[in-house]
């Protein structure tokens, strides 16, 4: 049926594109996510687009700035909502470019939207207008903890940080977190963590599960259909209670499940999805040579998601 | 009655803006006559701004291309157009920036639209959805060897180039000056042309004198009824026929007016404006402690235009 979908959106005269938001603190996982997505539906068909982007100061002038980038007075939120209404209705828009290498803010580029755009970043879900442009909304809310460490192997990484400057930053950084990003959660559809399973003794190595909450906010695709009974080991869905108090069905992903029946799952969902053609080798990849069949099977879910929109 | 108008403009809850664009070829004089009227109305009421902020390549990257900045591929025309509109509806842009100074593309910069919006550039008149974002259209037409002078000494002054350099670059241009600037001509409301009355004999340092085609397109503000008959040596109105055959209103400013006259009849078009205010003192400017009473005329009569929008 999505695949139905699909060649019918494709035929269709409304350029209006699929648009999905991937929210979180930073460090939250949201460009591992959201990669996998974009190569997967492939670059002719989806536009990527990160919303820190519209951060309004370089580093240079945050040093005397009452506030971190986390704060919407650090951002042209007014801006970020014209231009995600803007791709909403399949208009090209020019869009900002900071540079987290060295925290400058540095000529725009021109984004065109495709039949998908793929939107993540610290403040996606922070205004209602915004909230109006996207089909699916997501929020990840990794345990705190480990965001904590992907932070701290990133920033002292990639971005030139000790891991006293990112723990510092992350202190100071945790009252606009609690304002600005966490609210963020109770606007998502889909809220996805990454986490290992309590009350389980996993052995090293083993990769993190997931745990999708799906609200009832938007029509979730049938997954059970499209799997049989089998692949119980890998994932389930199990109705709970949101920490909220609200009810929510729960998708669960196993890590510890064997990959070779993850892959099974993850075949049967990409068919439904896509007809015969292969897997994407890259779904679930987390660096180079280096994958996790939760984060495949979450993004395989998302992709589901978006067919059918 | 427009000083009438203008009071109803301020009470009004109708946020959009008058919007004025003030098209030409590269230093034909739109930054001059631009400045004076953003000065005129107060930084408050005004904002301007340039659209060769939109130019696609800096300068290093133009020189493998097959043409100058004056080309529409040159230029971001489509987020051009989308800026206009969203100016024209009274809603905030993130424009992009061009460093003239060394040619590169900075980092872009916030633009809130005042009561006024004065647009000028290259191309602001170049595409129907352009066109159609203004209240008034200005195309500035000097004598082609003028505005040769100007561009070389502002080039060798201000950009760092050698006048060799300003001359090749003008014969390189000229092709698309004709395809793509001076077509604009044909769209303007109002054609100013500033150079000496053809047949004087005038002393050196005679201002040069304007003129103003004034088309039937828009509506204009009956400036012989604020002007007495002594004024005649200042200014007159003259049906004629423009270069093309179709008839005009002829505007005249003379340059070689005695300035106290052409004074006189400045106070009495800004007293119909606003009221008792003095006049603003830095109309005319052509650089500091130079002024043009042409060019003040010229900038008063626009913005009786502008106050009767």
């Amino acid at each position: 049926m999505p695949d139905k979908l699909m060649r019918m959106r494709r035929a269709s005269s409304d350029r209006r594109p699929v648009m999905l938001a991937i929210a979180g603190d930073s460090a939250a996982g949201k460009t591992t996510l959201s990669r996998g997505l974009a190569r997967a539906l492939g670059e002719g068909r989806a536009t990527s687009i990160c919303v820190d982007d519209y951060h309004r100061y370089d580093r240079e002038e945050r040093k005397g700035l009452p506030f971190t980038p986390l704060h919407p007075d650090g951002n042209y939120i007014a801006i970020m909502e014209q231009h995600l209404q803007l791709l909403a209705t399949g208009q090209p828009i020019l869009k900002p470019v900071y540079e987290h290498r060295d925290g400058s803010l540095a000529r725009p580029e021109l984004v065109e939207p495709g039949e998908f755009v793929i939107v993540e970043g610290l403040l996606p879900l922070h205004s209602k207008l915004s909230r109006a442009c996207f089909d699916v909304k997501v929020y990840l809310d990794p345990p705190e903890e480990i965001r904590r460490e992907w932070k701290i192997s990133r920033d002292t990484g990639k971005r030139g940080y000790t891991a006293e400057q990112v723990l510092a930053e992350l202190d100071r950084r945790e009252p606009e977190s609690e304002a600005f990003i966490r609210p963020q959660r109770g606007h998502a559809d889909i809220v996805v963590r990454f986490a290992p399973v309590p009350g389980r003794d996993d052995p090293p190595g083993t990769p993190l599960s997931a745990e999708l909450l799906l609200r009832p906010t938007i029509p979730h695709p049938d997954i059970a259909a499209q799997i049989g009974d089998d692949d119980l080991r890998a994932v389930h869905v199990k109705l709970g209670r949101d920490s909220d108090g609200r009810p929510v069905d729960a998708l669960h992903v196993h890590g510890h499940a064997p990959a070779e029946e993850s892959r099974l799952v993850e075949k049967a969902i990409w068919n439904g999805l896509q007809g015969n053609e292969p897997l994407p080798e890259r779904l679930g990849e987390l660096e180079p040579g280096v994958r996790s069949e939760p984060v495949a099977l979450t993004q395989l879910l998302l992709l589901a998601h978006l067919f059918a929109m």
